[in-house]
């Protein structure tokens, strides 16, 4: 008989609870756009990212001669060489480059989940490495949204759905979580028009009010890279298959 | 032009954030099974029920001599009168009596929202009552779900989408809250089968494995009662519509 995995699903930093989570691989995902944009990142070469959580942390991080990507909902902050989109990271910009790294929700929730066994960076844009991966581990799997300021989001959670909808169809991985059915459930209504399933997202509506919309339909695409940013010694390197 | 009224929902204690929601009316619901015992028991006559978050204060309102209902875990607490179906607060146990009632999570959120403006205890039993009565009311709406220590169920949730669906109906209230959009797809799903929905619920399991599940088809039962309980100087009464 097989053992199956246990496949949990966690909706906002606050609701994640490290102790359970100690040897679990934890997927990070803030697909609006921070872990879209550090899939980007190794995808057009950078070599590391070091996430930090705050912004004096980033500020000093520049002021030693580092590139820092940082913004605040939204807004790039004054000393940071660029913000968050994804098509900031390009490759004459970050390849062979250690990048600092500082978002409103993502960069900190990789912090949080620090005491896990493995942090890996997850979104649409490398689902299918992850999940590959992933598979060939022993270990429980805990998706970790970002959500916004500790809220609960639309768009995090249904890509957390089609990573939970991959690792249920491998039959290694069981759940008895239901945020991880609601994940499920949501994704089943979003996948068929996932653009269109966003339209009531509260993120979608910021990021149209700021015009940083333009790269949701990047962000939204599967398998862009094989990419798989993994957390070592609180750095982020890649991880390739 | 008439400006609708907000509509948020909180999957979560451990999401509440009650300087927010310090103006609104806040909708506990904890359906397996707090609040709809709640509601059964003002239905079958009960005058008022004191909720208490912690067992060494349940244990001293019995002994000052009060009727107490009170669990953990399901478990009926050993110094309890009875525990939390809705099947115990029946009219001969409860008619004209006051009742301290301590649970593992609803009667604590109880406590987490005592600063809103209006505290009212919903569930598919009383649900066309408490729209009724919201919708008179020029106040933000929050609904608030109980979960499962800190956890995100889905019981609750589906019941806050029957609620968000009523309340959108009505064309008083607004939302862009993600939290309500989840609960609004997740009760479109539900809403045909709601006992089918929820076999995948962890919440099921627990009530099955500990034989306390033959009350979950009555807690889905639709507008049983018309009372409205309300927490008035920390203690819960009913208004009639």
């Amino acid at each position: 008989m097989i053992i199956k995995r246990d496949l949990e699903t966690c909706f906002s930093p606050a609701l994640y609870e490290p102790e359970r989570h100690a040897g679990s691989i934890v997927v990070v995902i803030d697909i609006l756009r921070a872990t879209s944009a550090i899939c980007t990142a190794f995808e057009n070469g950078a070599e590391s990212i070091i996430p930090v959580a705050t912004v004096p942390e980033a500020r000093k991080y520049k002021e030693k001669g580092f590139l820092v990507a940082a913004e605040r909902d939204g807004y790039v902050l004054d000393f940071a060489d660029f913000g968050n989109s994804p098509f900031n990271f390009t490759p004459d910009r970050v390849a062979g480059k250690t990048i600092v790294y500082s978002t409103t929700n993502g960069t900190g929730i990789i912090k949080i989940a620090s005491d896990a066994g493995f942090i890996i960076i997850g979104s649409f844009l490398n689902i299918s490495a992850v999940i590959s991966w992933i598979s060939k581990q022993e270990k429980d799997v805990v998706l970790f949204c970002a959500g916004w300021k500790n809220r609960f989001n639309l768009e995090d959670t249904i890509c957390a759905g089609a990573f939970a909808e991959r690792l249920i169809s491998t039959s290694l991985y069981n759940t008895v979580c239901d945020s991880t059915h609601a994940a499920l459930d949501l994704w089943s209504l979003a996948k068929n028009d996932t653009m269109g399933y966003l339209e009531k997202a509260a993120q979608r509506s910021r990021l149209r009010d700021k015009k940083l919309d333009d790269c949701i339909p990047f962000c939204l695409t599967m398998d862009y890279t094989l990419k798989i940013p993994v957390l070592r010694n609180g750095i982020l390197v890649s991880m390739d298959l």
